[in-house]
């Protein structure tokens, strides 16, 4: 996909105007975005209920980022938000993060815009939900807006059931094929199929869920279009969850159920270890180590 | 640690000739090893019994390796030996393995004598051994035979405990210790010092376990020497696993240590999937997936 970069358009003064104007607007609705995420995760908690304790919570945990390069070695930081040990959510991480410094030289190459002045700003929320019911799917989020000499939205979600429901297999991808209609006919068919390619385990020769929608250097021109479609995608990730797992969460399930999800997970912990760009990016660059291993699964299984 | 390349001699007839003697002297070895140290484990699973059933046993899996540059597609092959949920060790896996093919030219670079030539041999022997005593300790233990132009000798042990005991810690090294002044008085200082550095997780800034002995490129010019010495290796494991396994086997353990004992394996997966060079070499380069990733936990945890 490393073509995809030459679609981006090269920095002018006017998307630099509006650029400004999202350094706020996009860490804010991130932030919006983790609250609303949270609140749904916990309501359903709620709904489910616990017979000998009170509904599990998320606790919020900020971090700073230091970056030498900066004043201060102020780079930035973010909000963990993780919720552990649920009746319905054994493990959900929402992270957000506002970051910004420079570049090493190692990553120019990875990094459009950054071939002439390394500096970056970053800001994006990112998700991974490990259900305790083997039949509620897990998921992934990530929402990111990223900005060099040149800048792009880029993000998706994911999802990876153990056991698979046509229904819940339809419902989730006609959602993602409608938040991306709405933005460009041409989107959808273009983000899955990313999605497949990324998303998949050559040395298992499997895919780790059933896919999703997965994009990146997003710049249409259209800077405010382009920031609707993301907020967009955060929206319907809510929507669409919630009936996932309001549908699944009642279904009995035994020990043997479990031992597969737990299998399951093992694959998700060897995609993010082994290829998941952002977790090998982060742990290359000195990221939060905790936000970046968020994403593995609270316990997973090897046979 | 690429410097160490450059110890290793030209290759030149006097070393092919040795070189044919131990094309099969070493696989017959490993295949010795193999059956020695799955006898030892059988026979610690015998001594502490179980109260419902009849003590594990290891499973045999035979398995080829397909190379297009060969003739029939011949790249050799090896075994899986594996043993899970005994009473005393939840996974062992003692595999074995002689391959030969040629390298894709990406990895000249890396493995030395392939510059001109791309054809390798290799043999070897690698185990990991996932306790269910959370106090008995995690090991690993990799001894290996690898011919380009160039032939060298590399492996070694490394211990990874959840819970730390002086007295195991001190026997632990010092049979490292003996094994290695038997053969070269300078070898214990250079080999702990690189297993030291090599099972390092930095983004945890925490090392895999306590350590042990790790080396590669070895050829003195005395290829008897030198393979006397991997011999040695494999027979100071079986004497000083069998020791701490027995010193702890029997030591009662809760539910806390169990926990605690999880997410030092999830320390261990991330190790291996991360950096480990044998197992990322191998996934990319159309290993057996199984055996590669026989190292990794049964069941690990992430907080």
């Amino acid at each position: 996909m490393e073509s995809a970069h030459a679609s981006l358009p090269q920095s002018d003064p006017t998307i630099k105007t509006s650029l400004i104007h999202l350094k706020d607007n996009a860490p804010t609705w991130f932030a919006e975005l983790q609250t609303q995420i949270c609140s749904m995760l916990e309501t359903i908690e709620d709904e489910m209920g616990h017979p000998t304790r009170l509904p599990a919570r998320f606790d919020f945990k900020p971090w700073k980022r230091n970056d030498p390069t900066q004043p201060n070695n102020d780079g930035g930081g973010g909000t963990i938000g993780l919720m552990e040990g649920g009746a319905v959510f054994e493990k959900a991480g929402v992270n957000i993060s506002t970051v910004h410094g420079e570049f090493s030289k190692e990553f120019h190459k990875e990094i459009p815009g950054t071939e002439t002045d390394p500096t970056f700003w970053a800001s994006g929320l990112s998700l991974v939900i490990h259900p305790t019911n083997p039949f509620v799917p897990a998921i992934h989020m990530n929402t990111r807006h990223i900005v060099t000499t040149k800048a792009w939205f880029g993000g998706g979600i994911d999802l990876t059931p153990t056991f698979l429901f046509d229904e819940d297999t339809n419902d989730f991808h006609k959602a993602m094929r409608d938040v991306c209609d709405a933005y460009n006919p041409d989107a959808y068919a273009k983000y899955k199929l990313w999605c497949d390619d990324y998303f998949f385990l050559p040395h298992r020769n499997e895919a780790r869920g059933i896919g999703g929608i997965f994009f990146d250097y997003i710049n249409s021109g259209d800077i405010n279009a382009d920031f609707s479609f993301l907020k967009a995608v955060g929206t319907a990730f809510i929507d669409i969850y919630a009936k996932l797992v309001r549908r699944r969460m009642h279904q009995e399930w035994n020990m043997d159920d479990k031992y597969k999800q737990l299998i399951k997970r093992g694959r998700y912990a060897e995609f993010n270890l082994l290829y998941d760009r952002g977790t090998r990016f982060g742990l290359m660059t000195n990221g939060n180590t905790d936000a970046i291993l968020m994403s593995l699964p609270p316990v997973a299984a090897w046979s």
